[in-house]
């Protein structure tokens, strides 16, 4: 049983136990890669609440609990009467007697909070406008099989450019935590704010890691051995105008070449994705070049693809565990046995 | 292979039928508690039909076919072609060939006895305007599991209180088949109609049960084991205002912690959820109060957990079986075996 | 590993190819209806992509998957983010680090197309506005379970009436690439397009067959063992009158069974559905009479089931085979099973 419920925050956790999450991750990836499904999950059922449309985080929860053995209950807006007809308390009552785990992605932090707090079972966030705790692991597994020859966890440098989405803020988290460098180059106003930074401080003093805060584009690279991007065209009720997203971010934080020329020589490009990029995306205003997405440093599928790692491991690690009584267990199959014969 | 192919009513089950569901709907239960999951499902694939939003229905027939072995496929609104563009009996017909067993939560009682005529294998109701019969059996699980010391099924006494909604139907249904005494304590006008009282009382014509509708609370209160209650407002096509609500209802008929202290000393409390709760209801104007909902005498949580119970058993009991030709099955096994070598 | 990694179209696929899935999928259905599942697909993700609604294709999927040890993933429309925030390009490359095989129900068949060329993984076209090569490969198998006696798969005379569908294209390619004989009765200006033309001619170059287009019921149905049709009221953005369609189709291209009358003896009928059928259609300005479709020599529903036969072949043949590395296979067990003591 892990000593906290439900992972809505890397917070709460230790270095240790974010490490040994990761450490389960990679070694179901190697088994799975090597042709061997370990069934750690057989017969769990996994709720998947929905407020938001997702590509990634849902179909990596869908596949996990399938190549484990359970399954995933898709609950698209509307389907369930969360927050309609039935309070968000009672279906996180209710819920917690028919299913195994919940996930949910929300629109505010505090219903994934009061789905934890109201469930018996445990409650991952598949992101909330404050933070993706997924993605922070999932991230982790794409640096720890990228660190740079020579370097520990607790010696990478992590630059985020632009935008202070919750993306950054939970890479700041997970880096800071692991007693990591991060960097935040963007531009005033546009830098995480005071709450965020006080996570971020107490990180570093647990772990002797440090923060930046930055809009100058040298200090803001330099030695960097990953940098990160996610998208300008804002979240949540925060739509912005392309006009805005020129006026704010481009063309000074813009990943291209030439900036990644600036980051360490061994530098990798990460993104969350989906990417802004044309000529899907209508203008050039975009945070990252294709040439950068598309070039041999970028780490972009990678990392989607270890969405599905690390979610795998945090849901082995998360997932309740219930020991066979097998005197019950015959009990019943004898009991049903006689029933199914008459 | 039982005797009746559908779960559309319980009226055509008799009263050993129904028995034999819920037994071996505790038996599961009690084999899962245990740690082991009975695979009776195995490789079963069940078609959801949904006209209309669901949460415990939904997830427990999903829930229920993963638990043992099976899957079930969610076909929501505009989802398939129901109706639309192909008749509900052609779709019926088609669905007999590409799954093994249908679901269908439908707005008119009709289009589910239609799809159970017309499909060639098993339909279940999951809940029409006329009435909720997987509710009905997991509320008799829940009833089994909670009789008063001393007293055999036949012996319960089962208030319903308030509005004569489909569920206050199936009580009905199930407590007369059963030969227990069933009362709806309601107002003239919000009373089960004549349609239904018909059944009860060829209900108990045979099980040696009775039946009451009475406004008095007295009456209606007395002795019972089990008080239970449903939403004032109003479904399908008939939303009723707040105004409309307080004016036939409140407060006489709003369970609370008062009106149960009129019951057996013993009473529990029951409720199919969803139910109205201050504050996510935005009025006080509601069927039962958040003390009793909350309460140790409350059992609806267990009642939810139980719709699970139910449906696991009576998809264990309508399901086809299908015998083992193995001489046919090493035919198609070295057949499949020569083309895949190729 | 199959020659072609994709199933866009059956004009890549050699004769021997689609029948060698074809025998795959007849050998599947054998040994299911005698009880046995092979699990073929055991712990695999299929990812199913639509834009727009379907039955029988989607519930064939689902249900294959699952009878197959595997899962299928229902990603409707607005449910992920292709096309929308992120890149067609950009989501195929996604979904190809996330599941095993993907399928794709489109409005317009250059996106499948795409989602094949940018997907590392497999693609299968489950409908476009060009094609349906699943609907193929299920009508190859009814086929070949009613071929007339003494008649070979080169022999059969296969009639289309009415609108030159995708159904009624694809219905000719399957047919002229056996080297049998396709017929398309349908009136001038409704017969297929000089591109699809072009493709049926390559076919019976190769394989012997023949095709015809003609308005001549005579000459349309003359010795037909198979008469088909499809509906008249249009698809994707061209959606018809009942005016337009009685001009155009009525009563000289509706299915009775006087037309049947006039194909050879032992001819049956086979639809695609869904089909309009009196009284859920509105007028009787119908493809096909209800005596028609309900006749002993209708087909449509065992070429209903036949969509999930040929599925099941299509899904095992183009599956990717992963060999087992019983070396790394159970390193990564060792490490698991070390993590998960602690």
């Amino acid at each position: 049983m892990p000593r906290v419920k439900d992972y809505i925050d890397s917070t709460p956790l230790t270095k240790e136990e974010l490490l040994k999450i990761v450490n389960i991750s990679l070694a179901i990836k190697k088994s799975i890669k090597a042709g061997h499904y370990p069934q750690l999950l057989k017969n769990k059922s996994l709720g998947m609440v929905f407020q938001q449309s997702s590509t990634r985080t849902r179909v990596s929860f869908e596949t996990a609990m399938t190549q484990l053995g359970g399954h995933a209950q898709f609950l698209a807006p509307g389907q369930i009467q969360l927050g309609g007809h039935e309070s968000l308390e009672d279906t996180a009552r209710v819920l917690s007697r028919l299913v195994d785990i919940i996930m949910a992605r929300v629109d505010r932090h505090e219903d994934v909070a009061n789905l934890a707090k109201f469930a018996s079972i445990p409650v991952i966030n598949a992101m909330s406008d404050y933070n993706h705790p997924t993605q922070e692991l999932g991230d982790l597994c794409t640096i720890v099989e990228n660190l740079p020859a020579g370097k520990n966890i607790e010696d990478i440098r992590v630059t985020f450019v632009g935008d202070c989405t919750q993306v950054c803020a939970s890479l700041g988290f997970i880096v800071t935590k692991m007693g990591g460098h991060f960097t935040q180059f963007g531009p005033e106003g546009y830098q995480l704010n005071e709450a965020y930074q006080a996570v971020l401080k107490a990180n570093c003093e647990v772990s002797g890691g440090t923060f930046t805060l930055t809009d100058n584009e040298e200090i803001g690279l330099r030695d960097a051995d990953f940098v990160y991007t996610d998208v300008w065209y804002g979240l949540y009720d925060d739509e912005r105008s392309p006009e805005d997203m020129e006026r704010i971010f481009y063309p000074k934080y813009q990943v291209t070449d030439a900036m990644m020329k600036k980051a360490a020589p061994h530098a990798k490009f990460m993104h969350c994705l989906p990417a802004s990029r044309v000529p899907n995306f209508p203008t050039e205003i975009c945070e990252v070049t294709n040439e950068v997405l598309d070039a041999p440093y970028s780490l972009c599928w990678d990392e989607a693809e270890n969405r599905l790692t690390s979610i795998r491991g945090i849901l082995v690690y998360f997932m309740p565990k219930l020991a066979l009584d097998s005197v019950k267990a015959d009990e019943a199959k004898a009991e049903l046995d006689s029933l199914l014969a008459k």
